[in-house]
């Protein structure tokens, strides 16, 4: 039986602001190298980034009736995720819902299926990750779910799990890890800094992370061009 | 044997007019959702709309000698509409043929290859939708037809029909009913402003489409978090 | 063995300088139209075009570590040339790297895998070509060599090969025929200035390069749209 | 206004008997190698070899509805040919729809889409060729025509049309066009015997098509391996 | 932290023989079309079908070492889910692993990567449903679950859920909701008994299913050829 | 300027005979995993095994003239290896070709494009291995090189060159490495031979290669079914 689940629990305000300055490379390395959507999944327009708490919705191949059920769930600060049961193109979504989205406080919308009128939505400036652009029109005939746990672009994501996304694509954050994974990811762009400024400074990774003697027990032989290799 | 047909029938100046206005996406609706090329054909820059009649060209793969005879068909206002007759990436088109629609007024092309010179096309703001971006150099060795109907990207073109390209991608109206899709998409569009208006104070498309009864009667139920779902 | 070649030949600068005028599709046309790379190949950012030598690093499917290793080796003027020994969209390189790179003057890298930072790296004005964009990191285990001849998107690049990209692509120039290309590609760009102006004054292409004959030669018949075709 | 085109002209029955010994790549190349479906659409098992007349059937993505009716249109000897108006992997076709096809002398199926019960449609020996494979279910919703012309894997295809499918893929001769064709194709078929005798003796294309004049006049040199190249 | 879920919970033995008879397309309409794998999954001989339990495993792209360990989870009558964290078509199963499980009484492997040795598996009959095939080794360095929840080709798959496979690919059945599905899709094969006789004997689905009226009601008009349509 | 390079050097018959019972896997296994074609080369039927020789010739899009000039290179014992200079699906070669190279003892063709006629080459029973089926035909207009080296399917391959290949895919071993590779692929596979029969008993590769403290050093924990994971 299709079901909406309402007042999802949230993460704290101030766990997915602190997302907000940190991109999706840095919190995927900060949480083991998980949680990342396929590649196919890209923005619309870029420069772009946002973090909020996922609003999860399920719909059938060509029918976009459950993303008009499930923006009424969404809360400002919001990402909805919406994934087809099975792969599709069309365009479910344009600058209609996303005026009704916008209008809500919701940051993002990411898809793996079609959206369209990217022209307007850019002029917007409302952010979306789908995985391709097409105006094909869907109809509102199939029930399904609203804030269940779903499959999208290859990853489970459930209600309220925390949504990170910017121009290198839509990461995944398991609410129960957030507040971890937010310390972790916060503790790795700081030393990134410090890496940054040495390397600005010509220092070289293989010296920076000692990796010359490791590289040398592995075989790896220096020869000048033009010897007997 | 290969033919080029002249003289083609165009569309009175003040129908093709009143396309340039209108989206992909709200024509595509207005005409019952049919006419679309596939979502593989993407504009080389981004943002652009353009409104125009097709004058059609078939070429083989690796061959773009038709483009050549088909340039002399144009006029102003006219789109060039280019299939091969099967799956090829090359680089079809370049600057030099683009300064050549442009000196007799074309609005654009759609071809369903690959293109190159993107970095001077997008300088000279030339529209081009095409299925790849590659440099691979073509012949000219081998005769087609020029304003036939063709099919491309999954789509039948015949010479004269309407074709609408923006930002979603390309649209194709049959000529014999783009005078009545063009007073339906009119309709929509003025429709679509004042729902907008609706959406941008806060209300819903459940409401504004009354959708509750309906979404109810299929079985949809609401559930609080945390009850047993 | 794993082997890395150290101080590899390079073209002189006023050669490679040259070519940074020049396009991808004016260069593949003036060398016979061999050596591109495959239009999977795009650039992170647009509008981008560089000219330099190639330093060449063989990696495993989701292993970055020889990347660390030839950096070392790349000299300013120098692209890095990146191949996996099969497909993989991993995140290969990042804003670091980068970073790296841009110290020691290296011009750009062209991977046939994914990348990852490209907001950073498009702020940074750090030119790459990739087959993929994604956040997945990779791990450092496996010793591969640089600067050996690889197979890069279905070309093969061997170390100081010369390597031009623009919003096109990727072509790779032979070391040894870069002279002798150069020249050709200088002339025929100063050709094409004389046709550009040609065409915008309006005339054809079928009278430029004198077609009709040839077309009327093939069987090419002309008709009126309406007559029996 | 959707329509069911009734009673379409079929060839003569001595003409479509004639094609069931013909190869599809024998029929392409006797009508001037056109009318090819794209590489996609492939044979469920092998080996199999049919020829009928087309009756087409447009369908919506996810929606089956219409071959229910088309059903009802088909004759013994005919072959059914149905296109998506968008691409859709679903199972439009299966065991059941096979069995009434079967019961009126349809002689196979042609889908740019999916079908399922594959195994079943082996034993039953229903030859089906289709771009995808997937036991996804589909509804009945949506009207559309049958019998008119429609677009099938990159190529227009009117009810009529002759249908030539062997393990290589789809090939369609246009109704006015078979009797010529037929009669090339057979003339090709004779000639094929002669050259396959003289292949299996040992005698190059080379010589058999006096190519070598040709090659030495394209500039194609021979040398001995190891000889400067 | 990585973990093997032991002695997990299996349906009873003639629930999952109950399945052994019922084809994918079967019980998947009679669960509500849902649980399907994606089209990607092809199985490397045919016929072939299975029916077990499942038992999940992880692995990372390129590394199958978590195969090994889930090879002693698996008892007789079950089946081996893989899924890697990502896309990767690397050769993560053979013969001597396809010997192990055989040993144990494991009915089949479903791993959305790649397989190979599949002339041997197809020699020993054991059944394997693919996205690649590929003869590329894998490494034995990373850790990660056996018997959790996984995505496998897009579907959630959780270890004791009922795995059904045959010649259209791979579906999943929530463990809980196995008996009644065993009972719907038994009603449904008995009910397609009479369906298939009635076809046979060359009745017409439109009849069957008394769709005729609703398709007048769609506005559905029959015309004949020739006629103006 | 194109060159057809005659007499090259080919493996001693013992050696290439040795490679006749060897699988794909475990040849590549035993050259350190290096030498694969990509997953997209797939054999026309199955199952099948050769080894031989390789002549190479590289071909333009659509074009299979450099095919018949290769063939008056092969002899008995050889596999043509034939790669285009950019992707193409067309059908370069069917069963007049496979004709003459049959007669002259070649063992089987590997081509990174299309074949046609593949159920007359499956009665022939001459083994082909390509990444495409397709009908369409292709010109004899351009000239190119035989006998030099060429980038198949992502591999760089060179006359003389050994090619296995087998259900699984297609590998190339340096004519050089190649009496070394043969004998460790030798041992490796007589060493499988023990391994098989200890698995089929009923023993884990887990205490066969003793991998249980190493999980356990990497942190893999067990934990029943139900308890707190």
């Amino acid at each position: 039986m299709p079901v909406v689940v309402t007042n999802i629990e949230r993460l704290p305000r101030d766990i997915v602001a602190g997302f907000a300055d940190l991109g999706v490379a840095t919190v995927h390395e900060a949480q083991g190298r998980k949680g990342l959507l396929g590649p196919a999944m890209r923005p619309i327009y870029r420069p772009v980034h946002i973090a909020g708490s996922a609003v999860t919705c399920q719909v059938t191949p060509g029918d976009n009736w459950m993303i008009h059920v499930a923006i009424e769930q969404c809360r400002a600060g919001d990402v909805l995720v919406v994934a087809p049961t099975e792969p599709c193109t069309d365009g479910f979504f344009g600058d209609l819902l996303a005026t009704s989205l916008m209008a809500h406080g919701v940051r993002g919308l990411v898809i793996d299926a079609g959206v369209r009128d990217i022209g307007t939505l850019t002029d917007m400036q409302f952010p979306v990750w789908s995985s391709a652009v097409h105006a094909q029109g869907t109809v509102k005939e199939t029930v399904g779910d609203v804030n269940t746990t779903i499959v999208c672009a290859g990853q489970a994501v459930s209600p309220g799990d925390l949504v990170v996304a910017d121009d290198d694509g839509v990461l995944i954050v398991r609410k129960e890890e957030a507040a971890d994974v937010l310390a972790s990811a916060q503790a790795r762009e700081a030393n990134e800094v410090e890496k940054r400024a040495r390397l600005e400074a010509g220092e070289l990774t293989l010296d920076i992370y000692g990796m010359r003697d490791r590289l040398e027990a592995k075989g790896l032989r220096y020869v000048e061009a033009g010897e007997d290799e």
